[in-house]
């Protein structure tokens, strides 16, 4: 087999077999295979496509290239999430315990990723003591007793994935559907999941700004999981303004917590149930996604996915009493309210800018080596939709400086305000096949 | 400028500035852009072309590259012939003292190269005593007297269309008109010429296949010249047979000579008269294609075309007594009779074929290192569309080896006779603008 003649057949739009898909991610992963013919047939890729075929099969090739996490132990079956994406996304720290709190099984690899707000375990390491240094088998028999835990990211997952990832970025081959779709999704299987759900995010503040983009997107993933034997279904959720109020560590956490006890924003809630009923569904404790919506209601209604939260903090080191007590979150020095500068509706929040406001206060990271802030970050008081008089307050700044100027002008300038009752639709489509 | 950015313009179907080409040939010239940024956007440019602008500057991009000749000193307009490949093609050693009889300058600069048969030089040096080694200031000089001198090829040409190639044919992008048709015009004008006469090859024994293909590549490179300020003009011939009927170095000059006599075989004689008169109309030495054949066939009876190949010959040292003698070119030891095995019609030769049955006797180079038998080689006797009778000769095998038993089957394989009187169109397409 040679690397050009399976260029060649790419460039002609013929689909490449398995064996052609292998011969060249394993040679590449190998070093055996050169970057120039790589690049040359990711742009042939770009261009031609890929049948539904030619990406289980690309994906499978991603995951056969490195370690494969072993979650045979565990017993059910092992849902995970993923989001393309977004701002002030809290979605992981709800669903967590909530599908956990009915026996579906949460075995969640993370990691602390780059971004406007740290990751799932930034977030988490906000509860004083929480720690995701737990041997593999403590993670497993965590799983099978309580149905939830998280552990740090080990392994080498996915290196065909890093390294056609890291030569994409360079030869303008990202923004392509059957690439974007097999990354996410070998990770996903590499780490685990026997099933899993996904939130495709669409708009301004996403990497798919349309929801025909999203949906072509998400219906490649979707068709990928099933291919390979993991069930799958996806969410295109709006992107449009942030979701839920809290941008920022211990922001979110204490967000998570209200959604939790039934008490949090109406788009978070809403997210997180639709997010839910899939993993309910997937992981087998309901058969339709109407009976899963009303046993998460039943779960925060009776006050045991809160419960469950704690279980799953405790197991882990954290202090359970900051539940009760969301004081002993990491508290801000300042707080800074953001002015209205007219009256009327909020017509327009850009999500990718109050993701940079709250990235200014110190609460992401843009380099591995980054320090976070857990305590800062924004409260939006005004969501789209919402009147607004002159001089009430649409964002709370939540600083451990004094000088935040620069964010409040940043703030002001993305949020418009005009005349028009505007009314963002949430969930724009729900694909289960 | 970043290389990332062009090429995702170039994947969006915009095209390039003049800027953004030469950015990115010079970078790659120099090593500072990598392969697979390079081959990535070769590939993109083989899905979305390139205007004729692009086309132009690409080909003065590779032209800047590396070293340029120098004609000036040579008075008149140099016109250069190019041929995109064919089998038996003996025009070169026709056309070079047919046109300068004709007071058009032929100053050529030429190379060995690989091949069935050796390169013009490799020809010419069958004439005993006939060398290239001359200095520049004599080539120009040669050439303002005599009007038709070569000289080995020297210098550092077009290394951006070297390093191009060699990728490009290690990922598959080997086949696109843009490129193809740059780098053969940037060969051309890096190496002096004023003017250009292409003869684009079509037919089985040829790169391009079809009439069609050939026409668009021909279309490509008469337009890059004349944006350029190179008029150039193109005939579409067919390969569909060898042309001639000498295949092999002494053979081919043998043929030549003939031509030159107006004895030459039919096919020679009309592509030769064909591309001399382009060459001649683009030399200023007629107003049209009629004028300049009427002129070519007039030095060609007169005897003046002959004996400007002798003065050729003589001012690079070679032995003119030879064009009237022509026992004195190198001799093969042997030679062997392919019959026909049946009679009727001769309906298709193998132009690659009885390429590669020459090569088997030793007439052609596989590597730089090679010896070239200068004698051996084949004459056709036998034409598309001749009558045969089984048991007559189709073709004589020069050889120095009495084992051709592998050369006569190659032979009898590839030549198809039958019950049709088939007629093979050489001259496609007479493209002028």
């Amino acid at each position: 087999m040679r690397m050009v003649d399976i260029i060649a057949k790419k460039r002609d739009n013929e689909p490449l077999t398995k064996e052609e898909i292998e011969f060249f991610v394993e040679g590449y992963t190998n070093d055996e295979i050169p970057d120039y013919q790589v690049s040359s047939i990711m742009m042939a890729i770009f261009f031609n496509d890929m049948n539904d075929e030619e990406r289980a099969d690309l994906t499978m090739a991603m995951v056969a290239s490195g370690d494969q996490i072993d979650l045979s132990e565990i017993d059910g079956v092992k849902v995970d999430k993923h989001s393309t994406g977004g701002v002030g996304d809290t979605t992981t720290l709800v669903l967590a315990p909530l599908v956990a709190a009915l026996d579906v099984p949460v075995a969640k690899m993370s990691g602390r990723g780059l971004g406007h707000t740290g990751g799932t375990i930034d977030k988490l390491e906000t509860v004083k003591g929480f720690h995701v240094e737990i041997t593999e088998q403590d993670f497993i028999d965590i799983v099978n007793r309580d149905k939830v835990a998280v552990i740090g990211q080990s392994g080498n997952l996915t290196p065909a994935d890093k390294k056609l990832y890291a030569l994409r970025d360079v030869t303008a081959t990202v923004n392509s559907i059957p690439l974007i779709a097999s990354s996410i999704m070998s990770k996903k299987i590499a780490a685990g999941a026997d099933a899993i759900v996904l939130d495709v995010k669409v708009g301004d503040g996403a990497f798919m700004k349309t929801t025909e983009d999203a949906t072509e997107l998400a219906t490649a993933m979707v068709s990928i999981g099933n291919n390979v034997g993991r069930n799958t279904m996806a969410i295109i959720s709006s992107m449009e303004e942030p979701l839920g109020r809290a941008i920022g560590n211990a922001l979110e956490v204490k967000e998570a917590i209200e959604t939790l006890k039934g008490e949090g924003p109406e788009d978070l809630t809403e997210l997180s149930l639709e997010l839910g009923s899939q993993m309910v569904v997937l992981g087998g404790k309901a058969e339709t996604l109407e009976e899963a919506r009303t046993k998460l209601r039943g779960v925060i209604d009776d006050g045991s996915a809160l419960e469950k939260f704690k279980v799953f903090l405790k197991n882990q080191g954290g202090d359970v009493s900051m539940v009760d007590d969301l004081d002993k979150l990491p508290q801000a020095k300042y707080t800074f309210e953001v002015e209205a500068e007219k009256s009327g509706f909020v017509e327009r929040i850009g999500s990718e800018a109050m993701g940079v406001a709250s990235s200014m206060l110190g609460a992401g990271r843009q380099t591995k080596e980054d320090v976070i802030d857990l305590a800062v970050g924004l409260m939006l008081n005004k969501k789209v939709g919402d009147r607004v008089e002159a001089g009430e307050s649409l964002v709370t700044i939540y600083s451990n400086s004094e000088d935040v100027e620069a964010v409040k002008q940043k703030i002001l300038e993305n949020y418009k305000i005009g005349d028009n009752e505007t009314n963002i639709e949430l969930i724009r489509k729900v694909i289960t096949e």
